[in-house]
């Protein structure tokens, strides 16, 4: 993409509203727009990556076998009565009444919905497990929305649903799902720790916060230092026992949140104990027939008697990710994406516009990388090459080229690594082969 | 996916109260289910094609130079103050009031959430000129919903908007879009007729609809048969004058709606004046400054000057294609998907799940498929061949392959084309060429 038939605007200064590093860098970077108190729009490169961390979420979905779906906005008062969860919900639900005066409301989430199109369309044990998902846009309205994307009122969120013949089938889908937000975690970049954690507004037995550690983080968190390294993630999650024993030896070592702290568990762990604060960036929850039973979802079971499923939910806040990710992934000059999220893969300085040697050097160079596949932001605007530095810096592309009449002149260019600030000069050809790489 | 794990609801009956074929259909063939009225859940099926649809839209989007973002469902009413909007549109506007009492609407459309988004990033002449779009959910509160997602309430809309520096500029934009929108249909299968428009609560000077001709159509139209033949798109759309004189060639053949008829223009097209009924699939709008005037947009000019911006502003209803697409294409056993937006391409059918042979060539071929990208619905399921083929036919997907005993002791397999119903015997490893070219 050119910069020049672009829509990316930076801020210098860091805005006043803005209390966390992340918020900063997302107006800063020209991620985001406020258009409402805690509502944002998502200018071309935040939408860029908001597309990128959704499709990693959704990759991992598929992959534990979770099936895709959409349910819409909004949705009617009337469903959340069959639960007894409409009058229960605090103000944090933004309730709505139509021209006929028909009382709606914006989901906060899905369980009523997910469980009445499961009721109307199952009929039989052949049709289970399933566990379906979805990725929309929510809306909470909070008290005092802060942080930026970190605590919006509309946010982007991925819930899945799962509905098994019994118990042990459902702790089954659990722990799949338990593994499948590590693995995503880790391809964006994240070390997110499980943690035990209370079920809240949804309801239910078992529940895990996923957190990840930032001195920003709203959450008390303590923890067994082996969290701090990286963990395999490989297991054959079709075998219930196995995908039990490997879930069970991840939790063994200690984590919990400030609600669910586990003194005797604290004082084995010792010297290994850790205290942070952290962000939560997904939720689980096992609940059993709590939704089922409520709005009447029966199968027939193998031997002709009908059952109610057993359910559980499991949300990943999409948007807010991008947050956690920035928190975790900046310095003083901007962000610093992992290449997985990065909105262009490298970042290409035209240093002299009116030079025709370095435009035409430029353009073929652009050219090139885009055919290869490789996607590429090009400034070639006509500014100073300090505040196309600037800019690339903050915007945080893990490669930057810079090419200008001087290195073209002894036939090279500068590769740069925007994380560890490393410097290269090698021909064109070669930072092309690099970054086809 | 195997439909063992999927969830696909179909319906042997007709629902009593779905009018139109792609109403009952989408709900037949388990794309949709109705949560409230005019507001629809999409299904696994439903949701694939959505994805496809929404891809080429955007495809063709990208084509055309506009930069994708994304708005907010949920606007503020000050922003709609701004324009005069906010009490100027009628009840279809859903208007909200959040827990603080603060007035806010579902976003119906987004001129004025973009002008205030550009107004905030765009300083000079060179920032211009830009077109921006989003594919995001809007809502319409028809007062009679109907039609399926033909005119729910909760919809999928992609709509752009162009900023100009003269009316030359903004005449070139909407041209550019003209032919995107074009190109669109086509991909879709589609043959879309522009037709002169009312500009309606958008307001403006220039508008046109593009109108799918079908007799369950909303719209009584009228055109020259030269619209029945396809048409090269073929034009260097960055040549402003060869892209008038493209566009001004196209609309030379008389075509209006009801509203817009032109008896002269009719005499003049003679026997070839045709009429029909038509379903609108987008609708494109220039209207000069009214909205950058009312909301203070300005830039610096060349000269160093204020400028006003000229805008235009360009909307597709995504989820809507999907009943015209269906409308355009279907028989009395269901569903004819274009193979573009298909949800798979080829559906596998194991006539004898009971039968080892059987099952262990269906599970080769399925690999092979999947291996090979081609996009497969498999159904694995313990039900009489029969109704596999009934679910085949109806859900509509472009090829389907019949493997049963009888067959593999010959040495082949079925492959049907659900356009046409031929049908070919030929050897499995032949079948997955054809499918793979």
């Amino acid at each position: 993409m050119r910069l020049s038939r672009y829509f990316l605007p930076v801020m210098k200064e860091s805005p006043a509203d803005a209390q966390i590093v992340s918020h900063k860098l997302m107006l800063r970077a020209g991620l985001i727009r406020q258009t409402a108190a805690g509502i944002y729009a998502w200018l071309p490169l935040g939408h860029r990556v908001l597309r990128k961390i959704e499709q990693i979420v959704r990759e991992e979905q598929d992959r534990a076998g979770a099936v895709e779906l959409l349910m819409p906005t909004l949705q009617s008062a009337d469903l959340w009565r069959q639960s007894g969860r409409y009058d229960a919900y605090g103000p944090e639900m933004l309730r709505i009444k139509d021209r006929h005066e028909r009382e709606m409301l914006f989901g906060p989430t899905n369980e009523e919905m997910i469980t009445a199109l499961f009721r109307d369309g199952a009929r039989s044990y052949r049709d289970l497990p399933r566990t379906l998902y979805h990725i929309q846009w929510k809306f909470r309205d909070e008290v005092r929305p802060r942080f930026g994307v970190m605590r919006g009122r509309e946010f982007l969120m991925k819930d899945a649903y799962s509905f098994d013949l019994d118990e042990a089938g459902a702790r089954h889908s659990y722990n799949r799902m338990f593994v499948a937000y590590l693995r995503t975690y880790a391809r964006l970049g994240l070390r997110a720790i499980p943690m035990q954690a209370d079920t809240g507004p949804i309801g239910g037995d078992l529940s895990h916060e996923f957190i990840v550690l930032a001195p920003t983080g709203e959450s008390e968190v303590f923890y067994h230092s082996n969290w701090e390294q990286d963990r395999a993630l490989e297991v054959d999650a079709d075998d219930a026992a196995a995908l039990q024993s490997f879930v069970s030896s991840l939790t063994a070592d200690y984590a919990a949140t400030d609600e669910k702290r586990d003194e005797a568990r604290e004082v084995v762990a010792g010297d290994a104990l850790k205290q942070s604060r952290g962000i939560e960036v997904g939720h689980i929850f096992y609940f059993g027939t709590k939704y089922s039973a409520a709005m009447g979802l029966k199968v027939q079971g193998p031997d002709g008697a009908e059952v109610t499923p057993q359910m559980g939910s499991y949300g990943i806040g999409v948007s807010r990710l991008m947050g956690a990710i920035i928190e975790a992934s900046h310095d003083d000059r901007g962000i610093i994406w992992p290449e997985a999220v990065a909105p262009y893969k490298v970042g290409l300085i035209n240093m002299r516009v009116d030079d025709a040697a370095c435009t035409a050097a430029c353009d073929e160079l652009y050219m090139k990388l885009t055919t290869a596949g490789v996607e590429t932001l090009y400034d070639d605007r006509d500014e100073r090459g300090g505040a196309k530095f600037a800019t690339m810096d903050l915007v945080g592309l893990p490669w930057q080229i810079v090419i200008g009449p001087k290195g073209l002149a002894n036939g090279v260019i500068e590769l740069k690594n925007r994380a560890t600030g490393e410097k290269t000069e090698i021909g064109a050809d070669e930072a092309l082969a690099r970054m086809r790489a």
